[in-house]
């Protein structure tokens, strides 16, 4: 049975390897309020993922740990294990979906694990792990439904009244729960009036649906918060939510892009998608922490540098900071000196040009200039627009 | 005079305000060695600035305080004075160069301040504070070259050596000298084994310069590390530099734009060019750190978001894992799927793809694949491209 003993007994094992991350006030992702971040984006592997698999690894006889320890996931779970088994000096074999991204499988490799990459998704390599356990008898690390593995993940809750004694509320994402149950946990037992708020993906609500329907519920995934695409949530951690968890909200795709976006400019701080889902929890209005003392988990920073560049693009497209025109020439000389001048007098960066001539809906005499632009706002770009108007351009196209 | 007992004062008043910033270890920045990172971009303000303005602020009289101050900056330092004042309740007027980011302008105005956007560059602004001063007598807070600011900046120093006191080097960027004046300082008094060095952009040379010649140099200054462009060292700052620094050495915008994207992809932070200058340094072997305890101070985290996603896509052009190709194909039908399907089987990802028919230096029948691909590393690319060859395609561009 999961006990606050066991918790602390987590903490004390962490002790040796764990960062005690650190809980950063903001003042700017709320307006008037303030927010705490748990910065486990900053724990070592880059999530907290750490914690759970250091805990268990180290409560295995030593007659388990000789045969080695498995395991199977495509991201933080990975690194929490591979590295967890590297100070244990124990050997561990990481079974990967082919699919994953290349940085996560070489960040694994890098902490020293055996890794076997399984042609197919995430079901195929838990197949193949599930036949490596039965051949080696090795110990079987699960990501989320296991004791121990939430005393580890509970110690966060530990951390958190350490640092801010009197916080009124603490919001976590779930995947497969075991962040919230163990988080919850340990929260509820120490200070019971503090809500412990759970937040999934939109395209990744099993725990919710199962949660607000009461019985556990496998549902499809996708969402792009993937460290949080979990089909089922297990039957220890459902039942820790129904006990523990005050509610449980979703956020969409868009609102998680806009709160890693914000992390970034305003705290300075990565998140990966699933890192991110308690922030925009927080920043869209889904929770009733107005006047609240509110902690979000910051529970991950894994994300692929290729996705953070899209995200980063498509989050200054959805606030008018980055705007995209296409206005009709007529094919006379002059044309393009006009409208770069009318940008330039409404103080836009203009940051590239395409100058197409001839399109199938068009005129033979015309031409197309696409201008990218840098803008202050949805409100800047508008302007600009109904000056090149005024002049009597064509804007065929403004997409945002 | 510079004393370590102002420095201390420093951080007694600055406990008020200012985050006792987190020493992260890092030990995958530079492979084998343990670089310790000063996160103050993490600071109130997204970096170090604050402390100085705020100390400077708390020594004014009442009188002085009565008739507001005045400072001048595009950046960090304007964002520094304003919150410091408004913390105080004075009024502060902040002149910006009409040129300086959106971005910088909306954050000091949110603090409060009363801002003054001037028509021009840095000097233009300059010479409309100083006027301004002279009108209104208010107190003109330096960026650098003033002893209290120095005390403030200090105080980084003192919490280094606190979080860890065996420490064998610490690594400052320098803009104007202010920071590494006061961390020097502080440092050397406390543990004069302990090194210190100063970085700075290679196209923002003016202090490595003033202190390689033992005497003050202007110089011109063109870096994306903006926040470290100055184009004279401070008197004070120059005298604190000699006595009290090891050495001073320079990185490219390169380095400083690889230094970013480690920050982000392996610590999870964002540091504009300025606050990555440290870590560029220990990066690309510019110092004898070899098997030494080293501090990199990443001294700010205030980059705009669009040179940010700038900076991404340059650094994953370095290292080959983004790449851009462009095909000749005969205008025959397959071709395109030819193509698409070699480049699946090696396992890469398009991210774009365009055709454009005809070209000035090709046949008439010819038409242009261009290509942009996500890539493990440059081998990667090199395959796929070899592999295209031995199809009969003809590479005509490979830009990485």
């Amino acid at each position: 049975m999961l006990n606050i003993a066991k918790v602390y007994d987590a903490a004390k094992v962490l002790g040796e390897i764990a960062r005690k991350t650190d809980l950063i006030l903001s003042k700017t992702l709320l307006e008037g309020h303030e927010i705490y971040l748990k910065s486990e984006n900053l724990q070592l592997t880059g999530s907290f993922k750490l914690r759970g698999a250091y805990y268990k690894i180290s409560k295995l006889t030593e007659e388990q740990k000789k045969k080695g320890i498995i395991a199977c996931s495509a991201g933080n779970h990975a690194q929490g294990v591979a590295l967890a088994a590297q100070k244990n000096n124990i050997k561990a074999t990481i079974f990967i979906p082919a699919t994953a991204p290349i940085s996560k499988v070489e960040a694994t490799r890098k902490y020293g694990a055996d890794i076997k990459l399984i042609d197919g998704v995430y079901d195929d390599a838990y197949k193949a792990a599930c036949e490596f356990q039965k051949e080696t008898n090795g110990e079987f690390i699960h990501p989320f439904d296991d004791e121990d593995v939430i005393a580890g993940q509970g110690t966060i809750g530990l951390e958190i009244l350490e640092q801010m004694p009197d916080l009124d509320a603490v919001i976590v994402p779930i995947g497969g729960g075991g962040l919230i149950s163990g988080v919850a946990y340990a929260i509820k037992q120490l200070n019971p009036n503090c809500k412990v708020y759970g937040v999934q993906a939109q395209g990744a609500g099993s725990m919710y649906q199962s949660f607000k329907q009461k019985k556990i519920l496998e549902l499809p995934v996708h969402t792009f918060a993937d460290g949080t695409a979990v089909k089922r949530p297990g039957d220890l951690t459902f039942e820790l939510c129904r006990k523990y968890v005050d509610d449980i909200v979703t956020v969409t795709d868009d609102e998680v892009a806009s709160a890693i976006l914000a992390l970034m400019e305003r705290q300075k701080l990565v998140a990966e998608g699933a890192g991110a889902l308690s922030v925009a929890a927080a920043m869209f209005g889904k929770l009733p922490i107005e006047g609240k003392k509110t902690a979000c988990i910051v529970s991950g920073g894994n994300i692929d540098v290729n996705i953070l560049s899209r995200v980063i693009n498509r989050g200054l497209l959805t606030t008018g900071r980055l705007c995209h025109l296409t206005i009709e020439l007529l094919d006379k000389p002059g044309q393009l000196k006009d409208v770069s001048t009318i940008i330039a007098e409404y103080g836009a960066n203009v940051i590239r040009v395409r100058h197409n001539q001839g399109g199938e809906n068009t005129d033979i005499n015309d031409c197309f200039l696409k201008i990218s632009l840098e803008t202050r706002n949805a409100a800047h770009f508008e302007e600009i627009q109904q000056a090149l108007i005024a002049k009597g351009y064509r804007i065929t196209s403004n997409v945002q």
